[in-house]
């Protein structure tokens, strides 16, 4: 029997192959996979779309485009839109970079991303591909990315239209005053096209990336944002995408097994049909 | 001759007494000092007071008030606020605490936060200090201020009235989309109580706190958010306020030459009177 709605990101279980991914999730009854683009080409773009496509499982994301000060930014973020529809999902997630090296002009640095996905846009529209921003914690605004908010997200995907929307992640969003409002913005004009969850440990670990943990073991309301977002509108998948040394030293099965005890013990209510 | 405008804030010379750096900042020019009610505190507070007075030092600000969810905050902030009027500053920074322990309800948080600033703000009014609500950084959102952006901060200050206003940290406030419409409303309102620099460095350091670095050494653009808060009718102090062990286990006098040559050369036009 599957877990309702629930997803691995397969950035979760870091040391497992595609193929250790795609049989994790089927022995755990997990029916959805966001995708990360390394273990894809690991595997092969076609041998990627076979496996997941035999498992029956619903590719939920491919994560990432982005990134669009790196030079040849625009040929890898066209690959990407290319490889999420052989992969046969719907949504690219955006991690747009942070501030160009030696630069600190935030405002330039936030034009950029938003030509960047104006121009990204159509191309992936044509494809049958949604682009999807993710806000990223300001914490990683000068380094990752200078999307730090979720009206912030909106706003660039209105203004780039052609499907574009945005990525609810709680580990990003949870602090914003604005969350419950925003995330209704969101919803109303069809806008969330993923929504990912994972906790909030302190202390920060030294890798400030990966002081991220279980659902329900630090500081987030998640079932409180999973309400806000199921009240929005958004019935789509629940993926699961956590950066966490220790988890990532767990073998997969049991990690796995933790995921889907934490969605059936905290987020039944959003999970529910 | 005195640098213009320039403030030390105590915290940035952790090591100094409080009478080291009253004579570090007379020796250096620098003729406003912030003050930590920890420093003051070993000194005495009538120490204190007559040290800074006799040394002709403005108190720019003292820290800190808040944390309101803590035992005892109602008497804590009250004696801030007598410690503030008795060394002759009008202006008390609040840090308003993280979640309560073993809380993940942030509204709930946030709205002890407004209720004690609101309850503090007619006893500060009377004793001639100026509250200050201090957004924090995100990152600290859980565990050292549920109060996140300027414009929360100034939701805040408007709500309670009496006086009350907000800091403008470039650390805390830089990757804010929100932060150019929010610093000209907080000005035009009147509300930029003080306005406190440091830089923001990469990686962060195991401890999230002390990230901090002198202005021009990371990634804000600290000559924008001067002259922003500038165009808002702010003509006060600037205060330095660095955590940061290197510059901690650096002599106090080199720490404030380099404050006085990095106030010159990135600040002047913000300095100037």
């Amino acid at each position: 029997m599957s877990v309702d709605r629930l997803s691995l990101n397969t950035a979760t279980t870091k040391h497992w192959t595609l193929a250790e991914a795609v049989a994790g999730c089927v022995a755990a009854g997990i029916g959805g996979i966001g995708l990360w683009r390394d273990r894809v080409a690991e595997a092969g773009l076609g041998e990627a779309a076979r496996l997941v496509r035999e498992a029956g499982l619903t590719v939920t994301s491919l994560c990432r485009g982005g990134f669009f000060a790196e030079p040849g930014a625009v040929r890898d973020n066209r690959r990407a839109v290319d490889e999420a529809a052989a992969l046969g999902t719907d949504t690219l997630v955006l991690v747009c970079g942070g501030l160009p090296a030696g630069s600190r002009d935030l405002p330039a640095a936030r034009r950029l991303v938003a030509d960047g996905i104006a121009a990204l846009g159509p191309y992936a529209e044509a494809k049958g591909v949604r682009l999807a921003i993710e806000p990223l914690h300001p914490m990683f605004c000068a380094d990752r990315a200078v999307v730090s908010t979720l009206g912030q997200a909106i706003d660039l995907a209105e203004a780039a239209g052609h499907g574009t929307g945005v990525v609810v992640d709680t580990y990003h969003v949870w602090w914003d005053p604005e969350l419950e409002r925003q995330i209704g913005r969101a919803g109303a004009a069809g806008l969330i096209h993923a929504f990912q969850v994972c906790d909030w440990l302190l202390p920060l670990p030294a890798d400030a990336l990966l002081g991220r943990g279980h659902v329900g073991d630090g500081h987030i309301d998640i079932p409180r944002i999973a309400r806000l977002v199921a009240d929005a509108g958004y019935d789509g998948w629940t993926e699961v995408e956590i950066f966490n040394q220790e988890i990532w030293d767990t073998p997969g099965e049991q990690t796995l097994r933790t995921l889907v005890e934490r969605h059936r013990t905290h987020l039944t209510e959003q999970a529910a049909p």
